[in-house]
């Protein structure tokens, strides 16, 4: 059961970033930012620590339908890629001082785990089934991955991580994340369909066929979903039956860093859907969601008014692997720099600006 | 005289990134950063050295029209305010190590300089005249401020700088950087005018006709300076006859950064109406130029775009002190990061995505 955040702290939290050094409001972003993490803090002078990424893989049966421009293999092959520490995930936790953790939820190969000491093994399964003819996982193995991801997050929580972040390899995760938009959402689901990792246009109209008959034979339909009561089986039944493994354990992943009073960094399309899957289980998580970044696609942006959500950067990243999320955390430390650091008005003897 | 990038390396800049492991393109605005930061450097593996920013504070004879919420002593105990490490721009500089210099360019005060022993004086006059009735300053106080700015570069230089950026501290300097708008841009001198610190609607209207009143005034009209040849007597005469010392050491600042071929990152919109400004004296600094910052006022984004440029972040940030250009380091780093530790498809033995 995740708390939600004690909104009574609003005032004093309001007031002391209103007497900074500076033009009411003039920080823009970075005040409401500061005063979001005081909220999931409970304080007046929050901090973050030992900022952790954790990268879940998993394949798609619905690759097989040709939706993705990438082959399947990829995902293995830059499951071991982030081992050499060649990866765009490795170059961003790097610079900006995040441990990151990669973990096999449902990658369809087999590691060699001496080699590969760097994955943790938590395969669920080689890939989920296909939601073109049926649910992509069993309810056991749903609870199994959001369970994976749970007890990774307690994992970071106990080295002493209170901001997190999520990433995913998964090849054709972008179907299942335009199906989740479009059930929460009830946007038509032509909206929700991209070009992924570089689809033409052929190869767009071909993906939204194949999702569109996807929902078609499954029992789900957005003018139901998208009115289900938060927590309620439907929004766990719809989610479970397109996502990957990858995707149900960053569920998981989240609700629990909510429970445990974290700041969770919200990466790009695919992380996103999981979030607003997540914040259909308990509405509550969105407290702790700091949305790192806004991509071109016009899905993404749809997805994040549809949420409410303001995210940071808008860079034009479409990578995926939780970069989205790892470039916006500078960001998050200026607000935070902000309201522990800056001086205010009465003490730096300035001339209050209104 | 800046020496234009050598856009000959442009296909072996961009063969290195698209051969970066990850799908073409999808490090979105990071990949066109790291390309142009090359073409500075003049070389496929940039680096960035000893990040240094100048902040020049001066006053405005303009302020005494009313233009502005703030009152002109703000300039002044700002910048002592500075030495104490309590403003907006120290703390962003702290986070991304870069090395702060506060000079005093026209500061309507007389520091105390044993005890303010941060700032570095090289005061022009206390404030400029007020331009509603006569040119800000003199031929000879523009060329002054002008290599006051290149000065300061100079010393950066020296130390081994290879990436800067500009900040200013002046009451009312929103106000010229309007008129320089109107005037580059031949765009409606009203579109021009916004809130600066925080005028109401009433304060910008005043604003708007004090300006306009200025502008007719003086000796020049938008349709004839927008269309002056590039380096002509119509370009500089125009921009010091309305801004403020710090502004013109920052342009010519910005000029010498580009001689010495060091990447600028560019502030919100008083440093990107100097960047324009420097633009009309020697269009070769926008090769350069790294637009950090797009605030929320409408002005701004008008002027980036009548710039052709793409400013890295949006996050309503409108303190000045060049906190907007500081902010996006991170991201310019993250580029050149990319460009240098990032694994390449033949190396990770991945799959070429497309």
């Amino acid at each position: 059961m995740i708390q939600p955040t004690d909104k009574t702290l609003i005032p004093a939290l309001q007031e002391k970033i209103d007497n900074l050094n500076k033009p009411k409001g003039s920080l823009g972003r970075l005040e409401s930012l500061a005063l979001q993490i005081g909220l999931i803090q409970h304080t007046l002078s929050p901090s973050l620590k030992h900022p952790c990424h954790i990268l879940f893989g998993g394949d798609h049966g619905i690759e097989r339908e040709g939706v993705s421009f990438s082959p399947r293999e990829v995902t293995w092959q830059q499951m071991i890629n982030y081992g050499k520490g060649g990866g765009g995930v490795n170059m961003f936790c790097r610079q900006h001082g995040f441990k990151l953790r990669v973990v096999d939820v449902g990658v369809d190969f087999d590691f060699n785990l001496t080699e590969q000491s760097h994955i943790i093994d938590r395969k669920i399964a080689h890939g989920t089934e296909n939601f073109l003819y049926k649910s992509a996982m069993t309810e056991e193995q749903w609870n199994q991955a959001l369970k994976v991801g749970a007890e990774q997050v307690d994992a970071c929580y106990a080295e002493g991580c209170n901001i997190i972040s999520f990433g995913e390899m998964g090849i054709a995760n972008t179907s299942p994340s335009s199906i989740l938009m479009h059930l929460f959402l009830d946007i038509p689901l032509q909206t929700c369909v991209g070009a992924g990792s570089g689809l033409d246009s052929d190869g767009v109209r071909h993906k939204y066929e194949v999702l569109q008959a996807s929902v078609e034979n499954s029992p789900f339909r957005s003018e139901v979903v998208s009115k289900a009561a938060i927590g309620s089986s439907v929004a766990s039944d719809a989610t479970r039956y397109f996502v990957g493994f990858e995707m149900a354990a960053a569920i998981g992943g989240m609700l629990r860093a909510a429970e445990r009073g974290m700041v969770i960094l919200v990466d790009g399309f695919i992380m996103t859907a999981c979030m607003l899957a997540a914040s259909r289980l308990d509405a509550a998580v969105l407290d702790y969601a700091v949305f790192g970044h806004c991509g071109d696609e016009g899905g993404h942006r749809l997805m994040l008014e549809g949420m409410g959500a303001q995210p940071l950067l808008h860079l034009g990243l479409r990578l995926g692997e939780g970069t989205g999320a790892i470039c916006a955390y500078p960001i998050v430390q200026s607000a935070v720099n902000m309201i522990n650091e800056m001086d205010n008005f009465a003490h730096a003897q300035i001339t209050k600006y209104f």
